[in-house]
């Protein structure tokens, strides 16, 4: 019987093997795409694309280069026609002596002495993909997005996605939270409205889930504290710079609070976390993309009504409407704390009540207003969250306010009938925050495959 | 300016750190949701249930048990009505002298000083979860889902399976693996066929993701090994303890292969890494539970034929169909290597082709059959998984015998034509390893919210 022990330790090295030095002057194998071809005549480059970075190899046809050659161990010594005719995007193998190299990537080349290839593309590329930028537009990238993603600076924006990503689970995780995953077809959306994909199920209707609302407050009742990072489904016909119709949301929850503030505090404690580990795991994606981590030690809040007063006044503004935000509005704000406090961040709170959900606790002070908060990251929400009416009777007041039937939710409110603890969370959007921690224009440069009301595909 | 800084310490102490023990005489402030009140007469036993565990929490009506209590800090002193009056399933602040005492859980208790009521459930619990088994059935369990899951047995399940989540990121991560987020709207599934969610996509046809397939295999272009974890969405019919129409799938994809064998290792390395993780940090899930881990040092990997015959032999069946494999047939195989190797897993390898989807790469061998695998567990499929097609005209001319057209996916056939590194990755259902590993009977048990066919709710 054949058994299978488990990972075993290949013979081609990674990128981080070949930084250790530790191989200099050592003949190594290493695989990967082959990314450019620079035949310099008697002299051929070739950049080979690995997942961590871009390795320089080199031939040089002269027999006094041979000792400095590893010793190849085909059968067949490499030809320099074999290196010309090289296609790009080629998978291979190639062997070779490590050399430091101060002009290579990374201080480090391989003196080429073989060469497999792995695999062969059918075409040449239409887009110079190995160009440090592409110089393309935004359509022309989304439409060969398979492609056009392996170059190194497209990549290199959802390598810092993931460290966002990271960050917000390893910091609630050491924030004694629970990751959860919760259904995405309901049969009922948590905002309600029109703005949610139908679908049939077994001949029942359904949607497509709008955000975790309703579970992750039900998780609370259970753990606590909980987590889920997940795809959520809108179907606003809004086709702005701004906008997917599906996106990743990075949602927690949090019970036994004091009040909305403990929210905004651990959002803030998940910022500064995650700009450390970016900091420290991301910084080669980060210089590539010349991108400058935000000071997130403490971000600003200001009021929803006062925030409106104070770019009235600085930029000679007309309040139009006292109950909502202009995106010009948002913009401002960012601009008006960046100016005054020298943040990026400011957290909106009190919210009107009428702009938010039944769901949110109304402020006891003053109803019209609620507990909650949008957090604006250079003049654009990336956050939603607030502290959630906990008593039973309270949300079916309001629901019933609202003119809205419990028997079809009754079984979220299951949870404020049979107890549940005071409780707030958010909603962040994890290709929003991408896109102004990089300082795209357009998310869809932040989303790998982004759905808009135009895009199903790639 | 108010500023938000971070996340401060709060004045209640967490389970971990009462189990330091470093509080011992110490008067503290704990929170969390009454799980039961043990009424005694002139001693009264409050439960305390936070995400951590049980609390025990004491008070005794007589004056010598005073200087025992801490010091109250409330103004009003603590009655013993107070907490004869209490309602299960409120959130409360309890404020304690911390005592070292065999018989409670973790060997502490708090006496009690002062209890302050943050919120109160509206009704009683119509279902005991205060029990430790709770007795009840499957369908009651799943109707009541948002109360159920606070039992301590039902909540420890979910633990379990987040560990399983971590354990799969960990490993992977640590093997240079990239996380990635793929859309779950499509134009088009990866397998075909009826068994799709269909929903309009502002009037375009479109569909929910059976699997992230094309998108993991175009993303090993791009990082070389890339995993997901994330939502499926499957429309079968099959009203069985198997199934889920939607579940949450461990995928990984990994280029540069020399054969289908490293992907299993791969999986056999998630899994090693897995348990040990599990005994680490979810013992206490696991004891509640009475959860054995596997042993999975090493995995037997047995040819799909010769499997069949494996069984045929020892069980006395008749081969009917060599090309499928019945459920009953599976639990027959891990049956077999249960007994003859005391194995709980086993990989089956080399299934027929047409059983498989059109990516997957036939054995140049015998192309009759596939370079790809299941993992049963306990004779239940949990993983399936192979090595791919990565030449552009291979793939080509296998969807032409299949009678399929390339003008439905060419944005997945790009990333071919513009070369692919030879690959190959698997999906494992969440839920499926959940419920073997916990030993349940149905996979429901260990979905928070499961859908299936009569399923949409909670």
């Amino acid at each position: 019987m054949e058994f299978i022990n488990g990972v075993q330790q290949k013979e081609d090295i990674t990128v981080s093997q070949l930084l250790t030095g530790d191989y200099i002057g050592r003949t190594v194998r290493m695989r990967g795409a082959v990314h450019n071809v620079r035949d310099m005549g008697e002299v051929v480059f070739v950049i080979l694309r690995k997942s961590e970075g871009l390795v320089q190899c080199v031939y040089e046809d002269h027999p006094d280069q041979e000792a400095d050659r590893g010793a190849g161990t085909a059968a067949v010594p490499l030809q320099i026609s074999d290196l010309k005719n090289l296609k790009e995007e080629s998978a291979v193998e190639v062997t070779g002596r490590v050399a430091a190299e101060a002009r290579a990537p990374y201080g480090y080349e391989l003196r080429l002495c073989g060469i497999e290839v792995l695999s062969e593309p059918d075409e040449i590329l239409p887009l110079a993909i190995n160009k440090f930028k592409m110089h393309t537009s935004l359509e022309a990238k989304l439409a060969m997005r398979p492609i056009s993603l392996r170059n190194v600076r497209e990549r290199a924006k959802f390598k810092i996605q993931e460290g966002i990503v990271r960050g917000f689970r390893d910091f609630l995780m050491s924030q004694g939270f629970t990751e959860v995953h919760t259904p995405k077809i309901v049969s009922r959306g948590a905002e309600g409205g029109s703005n949610v994909f139908k679908l049939d199920y077994f001949n029942k209707k359904a949607e497509m889930g709008q955000s975790p609302q309703f579970y992750k407050q039900t998780m609370v009742g259970v753990y606590d504290r909980v987590f889920e990072v997940a795809p959520v489904f809108r179907a606003e016909k809004h086709n702005t710079t701004r906008h997917l119709n599906e996106y990743v949301s990075l949602d927690f929850e949090m019970g036994y609070i004091d009040g909305f503030e403990e929210i905004m505090a651990m959002e803030t404690g998940f910022l500064q976390y995650t700009m450390e580990l970016l900091a420290k795991d991301y910084r080669k994606e980060l210089e590539m993309l010349e991108v400058k981590l935000p000071d997130v030690s403490r971000i600003p809040a200001v009021r929803f009504d006062r925030a409106k007063e104070l770019v009235a006044e600085k930029y000679n503004r007309k309040i139009r409407n006292p109950f909502d935000l202009e995106p010009e509005e948002e913009l401002l704000i960012g601009r008006y704390f960046e100016e005054e406090y020298g943040s990026d961040f400011v957290f909106v709170t009190h919210y009107p009540s009428k702009k938010r959900p039944f769901y949110a606790m109304d402020d006891p002070e003053d109803a019209r207003f609620t507990l909650s908060f949008d957090l604006l990251f250079r003049g654009l929400e990336v956050t939603t969250g607030g502290q959630r009416i906990h008593n039973y009777q309270e949300i079916l007041k309001k629901m019933e306010k609202r003119g809205m039937d419990p028997a079809d939710i009754e079984s979220y409110l299951m949870i404020f009938k049979y107890g549940m603890p005071p409780h707030g969370g958010l909603g962040i959007g994890l290709e929003r925050l991408t896109m102004r921690l990089l300082g795209e224009q357009n998310v869809r440069e932040t989303s790998l495959f982004p759905r808009d009301v135009t895009r199903l595909e790639p």
